[in-house]
C-alpha cells in the first residue's frame, strides 16, 4: 500500500477544483500523495443548477475522483471525512483514523450559510452537492404535481410560485432555468394547471444582480430575466422564510418553493487550525497560500481568504484551480529547497447564463450578452468538464433540450410524500 | 379539470408496462382516462440492474409518465397512492382523496418478497425501484472503498465478497455485471486492493439457474458466468442472512454484500379486493382479465394470476404489455355493448444477458447463446426503451462501456456513513 517511506507525503483534503488541480500538478513529482474526500466524486459545480432543474443527470457533471487519478501512480484516494488538523503534530484527524503529512493542502471549500438563520434551511434548500440538487429537483417537480391536484386557487398559486434568494450567478441561473422549465419543458404535461403561469421571483439584497459583473451587464441580465418572465427584486433582503413564503420587511411573497443561493460559509475544518478566521469562516493565507508560520500547510480555493490589489480573490472555480496549481508549485520548490513564490490570481473572466440563448460574459474589457455570450458560456463549460464522455453526453442533452424543449432527467426520486400537503423536508 | 361527465371514466392504477400500454391503446377512445401512480415515472425495469451496477443513469431507463401521455388529450396523470379499491362503490381510495370509476384497470405490479424473512431485508436489498438501484449501487461502491481502507485481510475479503440470491434473469444479470465491474471497470482505480480479486457467488434454490429457459441454455449461462469468475451454487436455499454473510444450511458464505433477486410479492392493494388471492398475493382473473363477477374491473401484469395451457402466464414485461392492450380492447368492446374476448398470451421469447458479449436467448425453438444472443438482447432492449432520447443515450453509454471499460455513473450519493463500519442500511 505505501510507497517507500523516504518520499515526502502530501495530503490533500478535498477533491474539488483546488484539490484535484493540485494533485494533477504533482503527477510527476517524487512524492506520495493522498487525496481525502467525503464523496467519491469530483463535482463540476458550475452546472449543478442544471441537475437541480432536471436538465442534466448527476453523473454528467460528476466523475469518480479515483477515475480522474487512476493513472497517477503516486496518488492514493481515500473516501473519508477529515474532522480536524493537528498542525503541531503534522497529522490530519479523520472520522476513523489519522493521517500524518509532510505537506498539507486544505481545499475543503464552502457550504451555504443562512447568515445565522439556520431555521430557514428546511424551507429554502441551498445548492452545493448532488444531494442538494436532487432534493431541489424533487421539490420543484412535486410542486407542479401538487398544484395539478390542488382544488384551491390560492394554494395552487402558492405551489406555482418560486422565489430564489440571492442574485449571484447561481441565483440568476436557477431563476432562468425555473422560468424555462415552466414555460417550455412542462408546457404540455398537465391538465388542470398551466405551468407557464408559474411565478418566479429573484431576490437580491444589494442594488443589482450579478454584482461581480459590470453594471451594464447586470442591467442586461435583469432585462433578459424579465423577458423570461422572472420578477427581479433588488435592494430587498429576506427577513423571514417559512413554509408558505418569504418576507422582505413589510412585503410578503407567498410561495411554496424557496431556493437559497445567497450565502456561503467556509468548511468547518478551518476552526481546528487555531488561528483567527474571517467573517465567513475563511482562513487568511500568506501570498504563498500557506498558513502564517506554517509553510507546509496550504489553504486554497473557497476556504482561503486572500486579497490582491485591494480586492478579495473571488470564490470561483478558476481561482481554485490556479491556487491548486500554485500550491503544487510551491511544494515542489520547497522539496528542492527553494523558497515559495507568491500567488497571483489571473481573472479569466466571468460568465452567467440566463436561459436559452441568453447569457452575460465579461472577459477583461470585453463585455458580451445575449446569444454570443451564451455561446461563449456553452463552449467554456463544455471545455472544462472533466472527461470526454461527460462532454459528449452533456452536449447531446443540451442539443435535445434546445431543439426539442424536452429533458429526460425530470424524475422524482426518494420517498414521495403526500403531494397535497407540504413536500417533506430534505434529508439533511 | 374534468372533461364532460358523459364520457365513461377509466381509472388505471400503475404506470408500468401494463398500465401504460392500456392507456396508449385507449388514446383514440371516447373515454376519460386517469392514470394514477405513486411515482412520476415509468420505469424500464429490465435494465434496472444496470443502474444498480453503475452502468446507466436513472433517467436513461425512466421517463416521466406525463411526458409519455402529454399528447394524449383524453388522459390525466395523477401522482398519488391508491390504498384500496371499493368494488361495490366503484371508487378508488387514494391516500388523500378518492376517484370514482366506470372501468378500472389495476396494474400495480409486484414488490420483492423475502418469503416471510422480512428481517433479511436490511442485509439483502432487492431491486424493484430507482431508489433500490441507487441504494445497491451505493453499497457496491462503498464496499470497494471500505476494502481499500481495511487493514485486516479477513474483513477486506468479506467486503470484496458479493452474494446474489436468486438465479432468475435479474440475479444472473446482477452477478454478471458485478463480476465485470470488479474485473474491468474498477481495475485500475484502487491502490491497496485488487478489485479483480472480488468474489461473486450466485445462489439458486432450484436445480438450475434461469429455470424459465431450456436446460441447455441454463447450462450455457452457468458456463458463461463461470468464465466471468462467478461461482454458481444451485440446489441451495438461503437459511439465514445477516450483516456478515449468508448461510445455506450447513454451509456459510462470508460476504458483506448480499443482494436479493429471489421472490416477488404482488402489490398489497390486491388485499382490498375482498377475494381469495394466490400464494404470492396475486389476483386470479377471468380469461377476459377481469375480476370474477366484475366485468368492469381488470387486473393485469404481475398482479394477475392467470393460467394458460396448464402453465402460468409469466410475470414479464411482454405479458404485461399484451394484457394492457387486451384490457383496453375489452373496455372498448364493453362501451360498444359487445362481450369481452378472452386473453391469449403470445410468448415473445426470453432473453438474459450475462456480461460483455454474452447472453442466452430463446425464441420458440430457436435457442441462442454467446455473442449472437447478446446482440439480440441489445437490439430488443434498445428497441423497447421508451423515447428516442433514451435510446440514443443508452447506446452511447453502452458503446463507451464496451470499448473503454469505463462507466460514468459510479457515483456514491446519499449520506456517506463511516466507511470502515457497516454501510448504513437503506432508507426504506
Amino acid at each position: 500500500m505505501t510507497p517507500p517511506a523516504v518520499l515526502p507525503h502530501v495530503v490533500i483534503l478535498g477533491g474539488g477544483f483546488g484539490g484535484l488541480y493540485a494533485a494533477r500538478a504533482l503527477r510527476r513529482a517524487p512524492l506520495r500523495l493522498t487525496l481525502v474526500d467525503r464523496r467519491n466524486h469530483h463535482l463540476f459545480q458550475p452546472l449543478l443548477y442544471q441537475v437541480a432543474t432536471a436538465a442534466l443527470n448527476p453523473s454528467d457533471i460528476a466523475v469518480p475522483i479515483r477515475r480522474v487519478l487512476r493513472r497517477q501512480k503516486n496518488a492514493t484516494v481515500l473516501l473519508g471525512e477529515a474532522t480536524a488538523v493537528d498542525i503541531a503534530g503534522r497529522r490530519v484527524v479523520l472520522a476513523d483514523g489519522e493521517l500524518p503529512y509532510d505537506y498539507l493542502i486544505i481545499a475543503t471549500g464552502a457550504a451555504h450559510s443562512y447568515f445565522g438563520h439556520d431555521d430557514w434551511s428546511p424551507f429554502a434548500p441551498g445548492l452545493k452537492t448532488i444531494e442538494d440538487a436532487l432534493e431541489i429537483r424533487r421539490r420543484i417537480l412535486l410542486a407542479f404535481e401538487a398544484a395539478e391536484r390542488d382544488p384551491d386557487p390560492g394554494t395552487r398559486r402558492a405551489w406555482l410560485s418560486f422565489v430564489v434568494i440571492g442574485g449571484g450567478p447561481t441565483g440568476v441561473e436557477l431563476a432562468g432555468a425555473l422560468a424555462e422549465i415552466a414555460r417550455l419543458i412542462l408546457r404540455a404535461d398537465f391538465r388542470s394547471i398551466d405551468p407557464a403561469s408559474a411565478r418566479v421571483a429573484l431576490i437580491e439584497a444589494g442594488p443589482r444582480i450579478l454584482p461581480a459583473f459590470a453594471p451594464a451587464l447586470s442591467e442586461e441580465a435583469a432585462r433578459e430575466l424579465a423577458g423570461l418572465g422572472v420578477e427581479v427584486i433588488t435592494g430587498a433582503a429576506a427577513t423571514s422564510v417559512d413554509a408558505t413564503g418569504v418576507s422582505l420587511g413589510e412585503r410578503r411573497l407567498q410561495a411554496r418553493n424557496v431556493l437559497w443561493a445567497a450565502g456561503v460559509a467556509a468548511s468547518p475544518i478551518a476552526g481546528s487550525l487555531g488561528i483567527p478566521l474571517d467573517r465567513a469562516g475563511r482562513v487568511p493565507v500568506s501570498p504563498g497560500l500557506t498558513l502564517p508560520g506554517h509553510p507546509e500547510v496550504f489553504v486554497i480555493g473557497d476556504l482561503a481568504a486572500l486579497r490582491q490589489d485591494g480586492k478579495p480573490v473571488p470564490g470561483v472555480a478558476p481561482a481554485a484551480k490556479q491556487m491548486g496549481r500554485h500550491a503544487a508549485r510551491n511544494i515542489l520548490r520547497a522539496v528542492r529547497g527553494l523558497p515559495h513564490v507568491p500567488f497571483r490570481y489571473r481573472d479569466a473572466g466571468s460568465l452567467a447564463t440566463i436561459g436559452r440563448a441568453a447569457a452575460v460574459a465579461e472577459f477583461g474589457r470585453l463585455k458580451l450578452s445575449g446569444f454570443i455570450a451564451w455561446l461563449a458560456w456553452l463552449l467554456v463549460h463544455i471545455y472544462f468538464l472533466i472527461g470526454f464522455r461527460n462532454r459528449l453526453l452533456v452536449m447531446l442533452q443540451w442539443a435535445w433540450l434546445y431543439l426539442r424543449h424536452d429533458s429526460g432527467a425530470r424524475l422524482i426520486t426518494g420517498e414521495v410524500g403526500p403531494v397535497s400537503g407540504r413536500a417533506p423536508p430534505g434529508r439533511r
